[in-house]
C-alpha cells in the first residue's frame, strides 16, 4: 500500500507581518516534519497573510517577501511544502510555491482572480496559464489556489487527466453564514469526477472586515469527507491517503476526459518529476482531530468573536470600550468582546441621559455584573445643557428634533473617545446591520469607534444570538428585559425605533432582498410586502450610503456587507418609483 | 471636398440619474441636429453617470437604462449618435451604442477595462472583442471607450487597418493635475501612426470623489490640433473634418500594419453600412468655441470648486457649513465653497477654545468679510468645561494630552453637526492631504463632515492656491496673517504644527515619494531626506489608515489620493525599519 501522509496547516497569519509568519510557517514544517508527513500545505498567501491589497504595489513589499519565500524554501529539508506567497516576473502572481528538500521546485499561478464582491485580485494579479502536476515521492500532485477549484472545467481536471492524483487547494476564503456546506458539496463532486484525492487548506483569524473560518477538508475518491479541520482555530491537520485507491478507481471508471482543446484553453499540463517514492518506515501516530461541527449559531458567533479578537489584538490593543445602554445591540457586543479578549480587557460605560429609563442603567449594571466586566457610569446631562446654552442663538424659534437627539448621541460618542484616547483604549461600536441600512444612528455619535462587531448582524439576528448566549451559559447574561423590552434609542421622551422603522422582521426581510441580493422594488412588493413599507426601506437606504461610508469596520457574516462588498456611489439619483 | 461635421456633447450627468441625463441627452441630440452635425458623440456612460459602481449589479437598474437607451435611440432622425451606456447579453459590457435614424446600428463593447487607481471595471464587466467600423454618411467611422486608444496596438489600429477615417473615443476620464498634455501626446501620436481624425469625447462634472475635466479634442491626420473643449464646462464642442484629408495622407505613405496575428489579438474588425454619402447643403455656422487653455493652478482651482459644487448640488443641498479658524486650510476651503456655490450659500462658524489666539478670530472675521458670507461665533468653553467635569473622575492624576486636546476639536465638530442636522446644511471639512496622511487630526472633530474640499491637496499647495486666489482677485481675500502665521490646531498653548511635524516642504515631498510613488524607505532616503525623518513620516502614515477609512469623500486633484485610489489594509504589520 502507497500511503502519502498530507498535513495542512491552518494557520493565522497577519497581513503584512512578513517576518511574524514567516517565523509560524518554519515552526509548522517543522512540526509537519515531525509528524512524518510526505507534504504540508499552507493557505493562500500565508506568508504575506491576505488580503495584502494595496501593499503588493510596493515593489519593497513584493521584493522582502520573495526574500522571506527563500527562506522558507531553504527550511523544506525531507518534506514537501506547498506555500501561498506572490511570484513575479513581468508581472505579480497569487501563488503556491512549491518546494522540497531545500530547492523551490515550481510555482503555480492561480488562474482565476475573483473580482467581484471583497476580491479585487484583477487589480494586483495577472491569471496563471500552466497546470502543472508535481510527482512527489512518487505521488502525482496538482497544486492550485482558492477559486481555481470552483470550476469544474478547470486547472482540476486539467492536472488531473495530466496523472495527478492529489489536489492540493490552497485558500484564502472568508467565512460567510451557510459558506461552508456548499464548499464541501463542491469538493466531493471535484473528487469523484476526477476519481482524485482533494485536499482544501484555508487560513483562520480575522484581517479588517473578514474572518477565515479554517475548516480544513480531504475528501476520498469516491467524494467520501476523509477529515475536516476545525473551524476558527489553528490546527495542523494530518491524514493519511491510500494512493491505490486512485488508480483502482480510475482502473473501474476512467475519468470523463473533457475535449483536449477545451482543457488546453484552462492552462497548459506539465510533470515535474521531484523525488521516487521511498518507503516511509514506521511514522509517527497520527494526531487525534479536535474538530467538533459546529452549529450555526455556534458559527456565526465564533466568527464574531475571531473577528473582533484578531482585529484588537492584530492592531496592538489590549483592553476595549464599549457604551453600556441597556439596550440588546450593547449587550451583545459586550458578550462577544468578553468572549474575545476576556472580562479583565472590557470596560463599560453607562451614558444615561435625561430621557433614559431607570431600567435602562439598571439592565446595564446588571450585563456589566454578569460579565464581570467594570462599568463607568457618566450622565452626559452637564454637556448636554452646556450645548443647548451655546447654541442657544442659533436653535432659538426651532422645535426640538434631530439635531438635539444627535448631540447626545455625540455627546456618548466625545465621551468614549475621550478615554480611548486617555487611557489606549479600542472603543468598539454597537450598530446592527439594520440600523446601519437604514441610516437609524448617528454619525460621530454611536457610530464613533474602532470596530464595529455586529455591524454585519441583523437585528432579528442580534435576538436569535442573544439568545443562543443565554442558552449556552445557561443563565441571563443577557438579563431577559433587555431583550423584552422595546428597542429605543432613548434620544427623546418615549421613543421607540418602531415610531420610525418598520418592524424589525419585516425589516431585515426587506433587507435581505435589497441589499443582499439585489432585488427589484417590484420584486420585493412581488414577495407580499406593503409596497409603501418597501418603498420606505429603499429611501433609508438609499439616502444613508453617507453615513456608511463613515463607519468603521466590522465583522462580515453575510454574503454581502457593507464594506469592500457593497460599493455604491454617494451621489445617486437612480428611483424605482 | 467631403466635409463631415462632428459635434461633441461634453456633458455633465448625474449617477443613476437615467431619467434626468435621457432629457439632457435628447436635448443636445436636437442642438447638435440643428447645428447640421452628421454625428454627436456622448461621453462614457454618459446615459447612466459615471461611475454608477454597484448599481451596475442591481438588474433593474440595467434594465432600465436599456429602455432609457431605446428611448435616445428612437430620437436620432438624420443625425447619427455616439451614445455611452451598457449593453448586456449573457454579460455586461461598458458600450458605445451607436444609433442612426432611429434605429440602433450597432453596439461596441470596450475591449480594456481599467481595473486599477480608482478603478473597477473588471468587476462588472466583460471586455469586448469586436472592433466595428461604421460608414456614416460614407465615412468610416471607428468607435471606441476610453482606455481602449491608450493601447498603440488597439481597437484604434484595428479599425483604421479596417477602414476607419475618423476615431470616436468616448471617455469617463477622471481629472489629476498634469493629465491633460499627456492624453493630448497620446492621441496626437494615434492620429499620426493611423493617418486618421482622432476625436476624444470627455464629460465634466464631480462625481464622489473624482471630477471629470472635459477638455474634448479632435486632431487631424497629421496630429495637429483643431479644436479643444472647454475644461470643466458643459459645452457642445462641433468642427468640420475635411474627410479628403485622410484619403490623401493615406496615399503619400500608407498606414504601417501591424502583423494580422496581432491585431486579431485585439478584436475581429468589421465593417456596417449606415448610410451613404450626401450633400448637406448649406449649413448653418459653426459655434464659437469658448476654450481658453487654464494654468496650473486655475485647473487645479477649478477642480475643487467643480468637484465641490456638484458633491452638494447633486445631494440636494443648497447650503454648506464651514468651521473657519482663522487658518490657511478653512480659509482656501470658504474661498472655493463661495466659488462653488455663492456667498448666501456659506456659512462659516468661528469656535474660539480657551487656546485660540486673538489673530485667529480676528483673522476669521476678517475672511468672512472679504468673502461676504455670514458668520457665527460660537465659543466651546462651556462645553469643553463640561466634559472636563464629567470625565474629572476618569481623567484624575492624568496629565493633560491628546485626549484634552481631541475634545475640543470634537466639540467644534458637534456643534457644526448640530447646526447642519438643524438647518440641513452640508458641512465641508478643512484638513488638507498631509494632515490625513500623517492622522494629524481628530476623528469626529476636524474630519467630522459631508466632503472634504482640500482632502487631496498637500498642505504647500494649499499655500500655493491661497496666493493664487489672492493673486487673482487683485486683493487679500485671505488675510496675509492667515498665509504668514505659523500652522496650528491652538488645541494646547503654543501649540505649532511643526513641533509634531516635519517643516511641510519636506514632509510633502517624502509623502509624494511613500504614497502616491510606493518608494521604499531606502529609497527615500536615497533621494537624500533624513533617514528620521523618513522613519517618522511612514510611521505616521501607517499608523492613520484608521482614520483615513472614516474620512469624508473629497476632489481628487493628485494621481493617488486616499480614497479608492488607494486600498490598504488597517491591519498591516509591514515594517521597513
Amino acid at each position: 500500500m502507497h500511503t502519502f501522509r498530507l498535513a495542512m496547516a491552518q494557520m493565522n497569519p497577519t497581513v503584512g507581518d512578513l517576518d511574524g509568519n514567516t517565523r509560524t510557517i518554519l515552526r509548522l514544517i517543522g512540526e509537519a516534519r515531525t509528524l512524518g508527513a510526505d507534504l504540508v500545505a499552507f493557505p493562500e498567501m500565508a506568508l504575506t497573510g491576505y488580503p495584502p491589497e494595496d501593499l503588493l504595489l510596493k515593489p519593497q513589499f513584493v521584493h522582502d517577501s520573495l526574500k522571506f519565500r527563500d527562506q522558507v524554501v531553504a527550511q523544506t529539508q525531507d518534506i514537501a511544502v506547498v506555500l501561498g506567497c506572490v511570484d513575479r516576473n513581468e508581472h505579480l502572481y497569487n501563488t503556491a510555491a512549491v518546494a522540497y528538500d531545500g530547492k523551490l521546485v515550481g510555482v503555480y499561478h492561480k488562474i482565476y482572480l475573483p473580482n467581484y464582491g471583497v476580491f479585487d485580485e484583477r487589480r494586483y494579479f495577472e491569471p496563471g496559464m500552466e497546470c502543472p502536476v508535481y510527482v512527489i515521492n512518487g505521488v502525482s500532485v496538482g497544486v492550485n489556489v482558492c477559486e481555481d477549484i470552483w470550476y469544474e472545467v478547470g486547472p482540476t481536471e486539467v492536472q488531473c487527466v495530466a496523472g495527478a492524483e492529489l489536489i492540493i487547494n490552497i485558500n484564502g476564503s472568508p467565512y460567510h453564514a451557510g459558506k461552508l456546506d456548499f464548499r464541501e458539496q463542491m469538493l466531493a463532486a471535484r473528487a469523484v469526477h476526477n476519481r482524485a484525492f482533494v485536499s482544501y487548506t484555508n487560513m483562520v483569524g480575522g484581517q479588517d472586515e473578514l474572518v477565515f473560518d479554517g475548516g480544513g477538508l480531504v475528501l476520498d475518491p469516491h467524494g467520501q469527507l476523509l477529515v475536516k479541520g476545525c473551524q476558527f482555530e489553528e490546527e495542523m491537520v494530518v491524514v493519511d491517503l491510500d494512493i491505490d485507491a486512485v488508480r483502482t478507481a480510475r482502473r473501474e471508471e476512467p475519468q470523463p476526459g473533457k475535449s483536449p482543446d477545451e482543457l488546453a484553453r484552462v492552462g497548459t499540463p506539465s510533470v515535474v518529476h521531484v523525488s521516487d517514492y521511498r518507503d516511509p518506515g514506521q511514522r509517527p501516530e497520527l494526531p487525534k482531530h479536535r474538530h467538533t461541527a459546529l452549529q450555526s449559531l455556534e458559527e456565526v458567533y465564533a466568527a464574531l468573536v475571531v473577528g473582533t479578537r484578531d482585529y484588537v489584538r492584530k492592531n496592538g490593543f489590549q483592553k476595549v470600550l464599549i457604551g453600556l445602554s441597556g439596550g440588546i445591540d450593547s449587550s451583545l457586543t459586550a458578550v462577544v468582546a468578553v468572549d474575545a479578549l476576556g472580562k479583565e480587557n472590557v470596560v463599560g460605560v453607562s451614558m444615561p441621559s435625561r430621557y433614559s429609563s431607570e431600567g435602562s442603567i439598571v439592565d446595564a449594571k446588571l450585563l456589566a455584573e454578569n460579565l464581570g466586566i467594570e462599568l463607568q457610569v457618566i450622565a452626559l446631562e452637564q454637556a448636554f445643557g452646556a450645548y443647548l446654552d451655546m447654541l442657544e442663538p442659533q436653535f432659538r424659534g426651532t422645535q426640538p428634533g434631530v439635531a438635539e437627539e444627535n448631540l447626545q448621541a455625540r455627546i456618548r460618542g466625545n465621551i468614549l473617545m475621550g478615554l480611548s484616547n486617555k487611557f489606549g483604549w479600542l472603543v468598539l461600536t454597537t450598530g446592527n446591520k439594520s440600523e446601519l441600512a437604514t441610516g437609524y444612528s448617528t454619525l460621530y455619535g454611536d457610530m464613533a469607534g474602532g470596530f464595529s462587531v455586529i455591524k454585519d448582524v441583523p437585528k432579528t439576528l442580534v435576538y436569535t444570538l442573544s439568545g443562543y448566549v443565554n442558552r449556552r451559559d445557561g443563565l441571563e447574561v443577557i438579563p431577559q428585559a433587555v431583550i423584552d423590552k422595546p428597542p429605543s434609542a432613548e434620544l427623546r421622551p418615549d421613543q421607540r425605533d418602531q415610531d420610525s422603522l418598520p418592524p424589525y422582521d419585516v425589516l431585515d426581510s426587506v433587507l435581505k432582498a435589497y441589499v443582499e441580493e439585489d432585488r427589484s422594488y417590484a420584486e420585493i412588493v412581488e414577495m407580499g410586502f406593503d409596497p409603501q413599507i418597501v418603498q420606505q426601506v429603499i429611501k433609508l437606504v438609499d439616502h444613508s450610503e453617507h453615513k456608511r461610508r463613515q463607519a468603521p469596520p466590522g465583522v462580515k457574516i453575510t454574503p454581502r456587507n457593507f464594506g469592500r462588498d457593497r460599493r455604491m456611489p454617494i451621489v445617486n439619483r437612480y428611483r424605482q418609483f
